[in-house]
C-alpha cells in the first residue's frame, strides 16, 4: 500500500475548495462554514507560526470544548505540527509527567485557543498531508496503569473516517454532535470525521442533557456519540418523549453497555449502534450494522471495512488493519501487519459478532473461574433499585479472589446488601454472585464516562 | 503512507462476515445476498485453480455483462489474480494483440464465465488484499492512438470508492445499476464500489432504456452510472415521466454532455451529477457535488477528497492522489506523486470548477486558434434538428485545419449544410464556425458511448 495516496492535499482545504458554503462547525453561538473554518485557521496557523510553531513539534491542547480547541487542531495540522491533547482533569503533576513524556514545545490553554479565534487574518498556509505522518499522539484513558502515548497517522485518521462511513452510511444533510470530550479519541475523530465528510461538527463545550436533547430534537444533529451514562442521562431528561426519527444514530462507546439501558434507549426509539474501540485505532474498531442494532443488543457488531480481529486463546481481543497506530511514544514501532493486542477481553458469538467483556486486568479469577466484572454489574443493574454498580475481586485464602460489588442506588429507592446478593443469584452462577456488597453515593469515572474500577475503595 | 493498510481482508468476503444478508447482486433472473455471492466465488475460485490459475497472472475477461462476469472478477480476487477486461466489440487481429500484450495465461469468455455460476460447491479460500498489488489491467479505451494496459491497484480502487461515497454520500438502501460494459472502468468500478459499500449492483446485460426506466421507477435503482448518449435514450424511452425521487444520482461521465440534454434531463427531474474521469484513475477524477448540479450544469465539478488538479499552461488536465494508476503495462512505473498527463485539454472557472474541453490530440488549431470540437458540437446540438454531431478538423493549405462537422438529424425533421452553418455563426466566433457540414445516418462510438471522432469520415 506505499502507493495509496503518498500525499493528499489539506481535508479542510480541500473542502473549502469543494464545498466552501456548507455548514462546518457549529460551537456555542458561533457558525462557521468550511470556507469560514479554513480562513480562520489559516489565521490561527499564522498566530501560531509567530508564537514559534514549527512543523515537526508536539504541540499540546489543555482545553475545554469549542470552537477554539477545533481551530486549533486544524491549525496544527496545517503547520505540520502533531497535536497531543490534554485531558482537563489531570492534576498538575501529571500534566508535568504528560508533558515532559510527550516533548511539547508549546501547550495552548483555554485562553489560547480562543486567542486563535479573534487574531487578524492571515494569507493562505498550503499543506499537503502525508498518510504515514504522525497526526497526533493521544494519551490512553489510563483505567489502568500509567498513560501511552499511541501515535496516530493521518492515514489511521483517515481509514477511520471513511470505514465508519462505510458502515453507518453518509446521508445529505447529515451533521454530527461532539458532547464527548475532544481530548479523547472519541471527540477528537468526530472533528476529523465532519471535515472528511463535509458536515458539520455540532461541538458542545460540555454534556448537558437538556442542550443535548435540543440539538437532537431541534437543532437538525443526526448523529451523536455518547458513553452509556450520558445515554442513560439524556433518557432521564426527555422523560416519555420518543427519539425523532431525524436522529440516524446513537454510536455509544466507552465500554460494554448495561442490557436494561439498551433496552430502555430502544422503547424511546433511541437509533442505539454500540461499538467497540480504542485510542490505538483512532476510534471505531467494531461497530453494529444499523441492521443489527435490535437482534444483537449488546453486542459490539463487527470489524469495519479493513479492520480484522483476533481473539487470543486466553480470550484477548486483538486488532489489525489501517486504523492501527504504529506504535507508542517512546516505544519501538509496531511490526507492520502485526497484531494490536488491546487489553480487552471478548468473544465472539457463532454469527462472528463481538462481544466485549471487560478489560483483562479486571478480570477476577475466583477459584479457577473467570468472573467478568461487566456481567456482574450488568446483573445488578438489572435491578430497579440499583442507578451504577462497580464489581472487583476481594484477595482471598480461600478462592484467590471472591466478587465484590459497590453499587449507588436511584434517589428515593432501596434495597439491602442481601436482597442484591439474592437477586444476583437468580441470575448468576454462584461463583459469580458478589458476597459482599457495599452502597456508595457516587461511583469513579474518568473524563470519557468509563467507571474507573481501580479507584473502587471497597471496605 | 505506507503504513496505511499494509493489508485489508477480501473485501466480498468481510462482506458476507458483516453483512451476510444484504442483498449483493442482482443480473437478468438471478439475485446474490453477499453470503450467496462468497459462496459461488469460492467455488467460482475453486473452478479457476484447478484450470491451472495462479496468483500473479493475468487472466482475461471477454464477456458479456452478467452475473457470471461478476463472479469471475471476485473469483480472481480471491485467487490473487490480476483482471484484463477485454473490450467485446474488438475484432481478433486486435484480441490477439492485446492477448499478447497483457500476457495473458488464459482468457474467460461467455460460456467460460457462465460455467462458473454452475460449478460444485468449494471449500472457502481465505485472501488478504495488498492496496499496492495489482487487481486489473484495463486498457484505455481507445479514440486515440493504441490501447495502453493502465495497472490499477487494490488501493486505487478502493481510494475511488470511499472517496466517491464521500462525495455522493452512502444511503441506506442504496443501489447501483450498472448499464455500462463491466469490460470498462465506469462498469467495473460499480462492481467493485458495490462490495466496499455493501449495496447490490444491479447488472444489466445491455443497455435497454425501457429495462433501465423500469429499474429506476420500480426497481429500487437509487444510483445509475451512464454517458450522454444513454441519458437521452432514457429520455426519449421515458417521454413525459419525470424520474422518481428514489433515483439520488445519475453519474453522467463519458466526456463532455451537451448542454440542450442536461437542460432536458433537469426538467425531466433527472438528479444529474457529471463527472470527468479516466481509466487511469479507476473511475471518477471530478465530480460536481449534489448541490452544484444546477448552477454549475456543464462543468464536470470538483476533484474528489485525496485527488488534486493542475491545468498545464497549454491547459492539459492533470491529475494526482491515491486513485492514479502506479503506470502502464510494459512502461517505466509512474514516479509516486508524480501527476498524471490526462491527454484532455480543460479548464477551472473562477470557482475552482472544471470545464473539460477535449481530448488534446482532437484539438483543432486553425490559424493560430484552437477550436474545442465539443464546443462546436454543443452549438450544433442546441439546434433543434440536430440528434448528434462530430466536429473534426480538415487540413486547409492557408488556415492549417478548418473547422468540419458531421451531422445526424432527428428522425422526420430537416436543416440544410447552410442553415446549420448561419446557425452556429450566431453562436460561435468566425473562426470556430464550420466550414462544411456533412450528413450521416450515424455517427461512430465506442463501447463506453464515447464518440470516435478519429473514426468520422468527413467528405
Amino acid at each position: 500500500m506505499a502507493r495509496l495516496g503518498l500525499t493528499v492535499p489539506d481535508w479542510l482545504r480541500q473542502r473549502a475548495d469543494t464545498t466552501p458554503g456548507r455548514l462546518a462547525l457549529v460551537a456555542e453561538t458561533r457558525r462557521f462554514t468550511f470556507k469560514e473554518l479554513d480562513q480562520r485557521v489559516d489565521a490561527a496557523a499564522s498566530a501560531l507560526r509567530e508564537r514559534g510553531t514549527l512543523s515537526g513539534q508536539h504541540v499540546g491542547i489543555r482545553a475545554s470544548n469549542g470552537a477554539g480547541f477545533v481551530v486549533a487542531v486544524h491549525a496544527l495540522m496545517r503547520l505540520g505540527a502533531v497535536l497531543v491533547p490534554i485531558n482537563i482533569r489531570l492534576t498538575a503533576p501529571e500534566i508535568e509527567w504528560q508533558t515532559h513524556d510527550a516533548e511539547l514545545s508549546m501547550t495552548l490553554d483555554d485562553a489560547a485557543v480562543r486567542d486563535l479565534l479573534d487574531g487578524p487574518p492571515a494569507a493562505r498556509t498550503n499543506r499537503q498531508f502525508e498518510f504515514a505522518q504522525p497526526h497526533s499522539i493521544v494519551y490512553t484513558s489510563g483505567t489502568t496503569g500509567r498513560p501511552k502515548g499511541a501515535v496516530l497517522t493521518y492515514g489511521n485518521h483517515w481509514s477511520s473516517a471513511t470505514a465508519s462511513a462505510l458502515n453507518l452510511g453518509l446521508v445529505p444533510g447529515d451533521s454530527w454532535l461532539a458532547c464527548l470530550p475532544l481530548f479523547h479519541v472519541g471527540g477528537l475523530s468526530i472533528l476529523l470525521r465532519s471535515v472528511v465528510y463535509g458536515i458539520p461538527a455540532v461541538v458542545h463545550t460540555r454534556f448537558e442533557p437538556g442542550h443535548v436533547n435540543q440539538a437532537i430534537d431541534t437543532g437538525g444533529v443526526t448523529l451523536v456519540s455518547l458513553v452509556s451514562t450520558m445515554l442513560s442521562r439524556l433518557l432521564d431528561e426527555r422523560g416519555d418523549r420518543p427519539f425523532p426519527a431525524s436522529l440516524r444514530v446513537v454510536l455509544l462507546g466507552g465500554g460494554p453497555a448495561p442490557l436494561p439501558l439498551l433496552e430502555r434507549a430502544l422503547r424511546a426509539q433511541a437509533p442505539v449502534v454500540q461499538t467497540y474501540g480504542l485510542t490505538e485505532t483512532a476510534s471505531q474498531v467494531v461497530t453494529l450494522a444499523p441492521e443489527d442494532a435490535i437482534r444483537k443488543v449488546g453486542s459490539a457488531g463487527k470489524p469495519l471495512m479493513g479492520t480484522q480481529l483476533r481473539i487470543e486463546s486466553d480470550g484477548e481481543i486483538c486488532v489489525r488493519g489501517p486504523t492501527v497506530s504504529p506504535g507508542y511514544l517512546h516505544q519501538a514501532p509496531r511490526v507492520p501487519g502485526a497484531w494490536l493486542r488491546t487489553g480487552d477481553m471478548g468473544y465472539l458469538d457463532t454469527e462472528g459478532y463481538l462481544y466485549v467483556l471487560d478489560r483483562r486486568h479486571d478480570l477476577i479469577v475466583s477459584g479457577g473461574e473467570n468472573v467478568y466484572p461487566s456481567e456482574v454489574e450488568a446483573a445488578l443493574l438489572a435491578h430497579p433499585a440499583v442507578d451504577e454498580a462497580g464489581v472487583v475481586g476481594l484477595p482471598d485464602p480461600e478462592w484467590g479472589r471472591t466478587v465484590a460489588a459497590v453499587v449507588k442506588l436511584h434517589p428515593a429507592q432501596s434495597a439491602t446488601a442481601a436482597e442484591l446478593i439474592a437477586f444476583c443469584r437468580e441470575r448468576l452462577a454462584a461463583y459469580k454472585v458478589p458476597r459482599r456488597v457495599e452502597f456508595k453515593d457516587s461511583l469513579p469515572h474518568n473524563a470519557a464516562g468509563k467507571l474507573m474500577r481501580r479507584e473502587l475503595r471497597v471496605f
